[in-house]
């Protein structure tokens, strides 16, 4: 972050007519932004979407309320539009990328979806490291390609999200494991497991952190603990970081890898905007842990970049006032 | 609102590729949106945003922080783009229009701005009735008359804002007749008062209720402690409910005019969608009297109509999930 840049859009809010302090938490997205992309117009557009998918072999444990071939049928429906994210990029003016890690069924050629599978998903975390530490490589390396490729676009914003039927069990048990808090108090109902459901769910949990160990090394739980596509979104987030470009978090999945990138990363913190908080429980832990206050209360759990989407036109309005208000002396405001 | 319509998009809702309920507030807003606009594809476009200006005799009493001559200098800044509610109204798309109702200096004619006087602002609220009768008829009038006019235009939402400096004294008196509570719990620094300067505040309000006495209709309450822009915005509220277009109620000013319309007719209620919650204290009590739950919590304490504007693309972003996503059967995703 530039600190002159922060400086002048400070002075510049408070020049503005307006009471002082009036926009709010507006005031503190446009002053962070300015500071991030170091100008003084700052900006969140083009913003670039990428949805990383995979399938999770804990499915085996029955802890999803959706059946695992739901991932593959849900990247078709990325690529024919029919997603809430498909939706929210085409209203938004976002592109959209799908990138496909590794679904148990096959997935087709379609428009707008790369194919970069690692292998037909992670094994089951439950039983075994859900992921070999080339397959651990290869998914961050993934998700630094998709961070590479928005930058070159010239995007001024990143949004990273996900779609893998079991990855809210697999999120959490990497929350859990680095926050060293038991699953009890984080783990959810995801997609919509009733509650004996969500003790089931619970108890794989634990099973797998059990299994796992004391290793508190991000990249360990990662590899142990994780999934492909939440291993390329904690790349991506490490890529758009290391690059200089803001990321929007989406909800808990995203979180996480953004709480495993700022672990392994803590330089990344800065660069992290939290839109919007879960209805899934674990992501009150997560976002405090990060110190971060999310800009959204709606209720959300749908993952796929959908939340932070949403809170994009916060941040589009937050940049326009800044760059578009009068002051005070333009304006002939008395102050 | 259509009981039918409301059926027909909650069976939609659940039909959409995504677990039920995940969307959250989003799909309470398209369905409650489906049921008021009595249409399968709910939408908040086109959207009118009417703002209502007007000065207040009890800046006499030094209870702003700003000066009396800000109203008209600030309607001159609304005409020329500068203020954040016409930053806000370009970048969103929405028709602007300004009713100065009275301000203690002359304004000009301004494109865009509908100069409507009723009286050089009202008279001191701490010493007598703010309004005769029959200016608060014209006022109500006013903002009848601006509801008929964005009805008459097409508008599916309707949008109204205030400037009035000296006006948070009197929609806390309104508030604090209202729910006969004291003005300690309800007062606020408004535009940017000190601690003194808000207990300052308190005193004249209290000295207002008790002129007032304990007349509770709220007719006799708004014209003895109102302003000429808080009962056009109850006449705005009563007329777009009346007309049958829902209102995206701003923050603490217009949520006090919106208790007025209830408390008068109730049945205007379900028209209103609440927006924000202000950082003016006050706000949080209508907002509990109502039985509001706003959809952002930004900290804004601008006024202008910018709390609605910022919260406005989150509706968008309901109806267009609500429309255009994918169902089940449509993309063939397992359910």
């Amino acid at each position: 972050p530039d600190l002159a840049c922060i400086e002048r859009a400070k002075a510049r809010q408070d020049q503005l007519t307006k009471p002082r302090g009036s926009l709010g938490r507006l005031e503190q997205l446009a002053v962070e932004l300015a500071g991030l992309q170091a100008t003084d117009q700052p900006s969140a557009d083009p913003v670039a979407i990428t949805v990383f998918a995979a399938d999770h072999g804990v499915c085996d444990e029955g802890v999803s309320a959706y059946p695992q071939e739901v991932t593959a049928q849900m990247i078709a429906n990325f690529a024919s539009g029919g997603a809430a994210i498909s939706v929210l990029a085409k209203q938004l003016g976002a592109s959209l990328e799908v990138v496909n890690l590794g679904t148990v069924g096959p997935v087709e050629d379609l428009p707008g979806i790369r194919n970069e599978p690692i292998a037909p998903g992670t094994a089951n975390l439950a039983l075994t490291d859900a992921m070999s530490s080339e397959h651990l490589h290869a998914a961050l390396q993934a998700g630094d390609r998709a961070a590479e490729r928005a930058v070159k676009s010239g995007c001024k914003l990143f949004i990273g999200g996900e779609m893998g039927i079991g990855n809210t069990t697999s999120a959490t048990a990497i929350a859990c494991a680095l926050l060293n808090r038991p699953p009890a108090g984080l783990t959810g109902p995801g997609t919509g497991l009733d509650p004996a459901g969500v003790q089931h769910k619970q108890d794989i949990i634990q099973r797998a952190l059990h299994r796992h160990g004391s290793d508190t090394s991000p990249a360990s739980i990662l590899s142990s603990l994780g999934g492909f596509e939440i291993a390329a979104l904690t790349g991506a987030i490490l890529g758009c970081a290391a690059r200089g470009v803001p990321v929007l978090v989406d909800g808990f999945i995203v979180s996480v890898a953004a709480l495993v990138a700022v672990r392994q990363q803590p330089s990344a913190r800065p660069w992290l905007i939290f839109s919007h908080q879960s209805a899934e429980p674990g992501h009150r832990s997560v976002l405090e842990t990060l110190n971060a206050e999310p800009l959204l209360h709606l209720g959300m759990r749908l993952g796929e970049g959908s939340g932070a989407a949403v809170a994009l036109p916060l941040l589009r309005s937050a940049c326009a006032l800044h760059n578009a208000m009068a002051s005070f002396a333009d304006a002939g405001v008395s102050q």
